[in-house]
């Protein structure tokens, strides 16, 4: 196990109908709110008219940002920034999912920075303070709710990029399962895949000596598996939205990855799919993800333990020779995304119909990812290109 | 799946070797600080020079309180409060196992609170603002280094009891694996049973749709049964003793049981056993836990379906039928501690001659701990008695 520093302060409030305690947080930090959402599902829900009334009747002087949109963009960052110094901004309210608090981290971020606010995202060592966050989380995915990370995508150079700062963690984040029960299945399950992939980036590593987190790894993995289903075929089933939600926030605060080396893999290919294509990021994933196992398995043999693994622990597979364990456990990972869950699969499923930009987003993975030192097995552009290549049929042998 | 709160702002510092960044965490709290520790372990193995240098260094003034029992007396904490309003310190730095930081955390909410200390261990209602603790880990045990709770006794009136308050929560702990390196046999074991206690008393319980909570709970058992042995044969097995202190901080952190319902069994006992024998917490836990277990089994039927889980997730039991697979649980944890782990396993071993207060403890455990209302398998005081009677000798049913 390797040296590690967790801190993860966020007072989580997890439950239902908790929101008479927003008040009496978000005052701590200030009167003048900047409430942050996306698209406005969270006017359809009656969540943002219930916020408004509480903060109403509080005496909240509450400024918007809306319309931030999935894959958020630098663009709202720089508005947020502006609307909080126009208004003396105190504290940030971002209710929605991880694209609307990830801007409301560089936008709070952004706030202490006298330049552009896209530098942060290029280089997280300029980040300093940050004004206060809170959140209501809407969708179980991302975990950004309690940690220090934020992603962002400037579209004018095909760059999805992500940052981070320690004082970006939110100061207190309000888990509501309910406020998931709106969640379409299509993103349940894109979010779901978001949270597996968490997990399989922190779990195929190198180090050794790193049973608890492997351990716990598994076990989210395996809730995941569990409960995303359970959600969509009944989108109001409780336990299983708060399962969905607990282990999207737990599965990237720390716990599951701290104590281990090696970067991460599917993460930095997809963020060039979604920066060049705006295609969903959980999506965007699963279809890499068992390509990508294939190719670890198929090129390198040390793999195979690792793999074999996560086949009989999350899996249940009996099968004692490790590379055919391996494989089943890809076939397993595969399906369960294509079957069990209904996600599209294939590159063109999503609309990216041609190769023609293949090599360059490889190119960029690689160099934004570190992709050719950091990962379980280290991947050059070729290698990185035979992957995406892959991603446009079916997969039918793993 | 219930609501709860989870709030953990503890900054962790796990990792061999990084003492350095202590005087710098210190600093922001204040250069006067109550350095508390135990027995005097720390001077053997050079902590405490190596701590007294740093502190010197960096022109600390340090006050010091030593002698901290295990199952740590009130009359230390006395002591504690009265040194630091003497000393006006801003800050303890507790370097030690549970004791020394459950002490320490009464003694920090002490000097706030004007009554005797006592008070706040009889009521945590009465606990109010805590100067802050840095706290350096010897001991894979209890958890406190982050969590809001302490343990305090009281061998005037055969009281063992716990207390808590949200500002108790360590500011920093340092957890370095090689600290525990010269922890003895007996106590790495027992330190170990005491951490699959804690997540026992979590695991155990009648909230549904707690699969994150259920799959964490088990994958840190896992850890903990499998590198506790390996802590015995190789006390300086660094990956060993660094699985059992993470285990230790995550089994009592909040992460295992927030979102369940249900109160603690073997804990209230066990803290009768040590209020009036003194005996080691995790050894009695030990003895404890596999009668209660069979109690459970024996006479409530809705317990199986939970203890055969345990049996088949824990101990890779195969059995279909729940009663029976529950009954092979209970047996593999007993002889897990007795003979893999060598702790005491019966009440005369650790010098509980006779009966003569079987009774008396019971009906304080019942009262103490709620035991009657509260836990998985609600207990009256006989029943209390018919577990504690049943420790006098080798179990040779399960």
């Amino acid at each position: 196990m390797k040296n590690f520093r967790l801190y993860i302060p966020t007072d989580i409030h997890f439950g239902n109908d908790r929101l008479d305690e927003l008040p009496e947080i978000l005052a701590e930090y200030g009167k003048k709110v900047l409430l942050t959402y996306g698209g406005g599902s969270i006017k359809r829900t009656g969540l943002y008219d219930k916020i408004s009334d509480l903060l109403d009747e509080a005496g909240f002087e509450v400024t918007e940002l809306s319309g931030i949109a999935p894959n958020p963009k630098i663009d709202s960052v720089r508005k947020g920034v502006a609307l909080i110094r126009e208004n003396d901004i105190e504290v940030i309210l971002a209710v929605g999912g991880g694209s609307v608090i990830d801007a409301s981290k560089v936008i709070a971020g952004g706030v202490y920075y006298e330049g552009d606010p896209w530098d942060l995202v290029l280089d997280n060592k300029k980040m300093g303070q940050a004004i206060p966050i809170v959140d209501v989380l809407t969708l179980a995915a991302t975990g950004t709710e309690m940690n220090r990370n934020a992603v962002i995508s400037n579209p004018e150079t095909n760059e999805k990029l992500g940052t981070s700062g320690w004082n970006l963690i939110p100061k207190a984040s309000f888990l509501d399962p309910v406020n998931t029960f709106s969640v379409p299945k299509n993103q349940t399950a894109a979010g779901s895949a978001d949270i597996l992939s968490h997990l399989f980036e922190q779990y195929f590593n190198r180090t050794k000596g790193t049973d608890v987190q492997d351990n716990i790894a598994e076990g989210l993995m395996k809730a995941v598996i569990k409960n995303c289903p359970v959600a969509l075929e009944n989108p109001e089933d409780y336990n299983a939205r708060a399962n969905l939600m607990w282990s999207s926030t737990l599965a990237l605060n720390g716990i599951p990855g701290n104590g281990r080396s090696g970067g991460w893999t599917c993460h930095p290919i997809e963020h060039e799919l979604s920066a060049y294509y705006d295609i969903t990021h959980g999506v965007g994933l699963a279809i890499l993800t068992p390509r990508w196992m294939k190719f670890c398995v198929d090129t390198d043999p040390t793999t195979h333990e690792k793999f074999a693994t996560y086949a009989r622990n999350v899996w249940d597979v009996q099968e004692k020779d490790n590379e055919k364990a391996a494989h089943i456990g890809i076939e397993k990972t595969y399906h369960y995304f294509k079957k069990t869950t209904s996600v599209p699969m294939t590159l063109p499923e999503v609309g990216i119909a041609d190769t023609k930009l293949v090599h360059e987003m490889s190119e960029h993975a690689v160099k934004n990812g570190h992709l050719g030192i950091a990962p379980f097995v280290p991947l050059e552009v070729s290698d990185v290109e035979k992957i995406i290549n892959e991603c446009f049929t079916d997969m039918t042998e793993f």
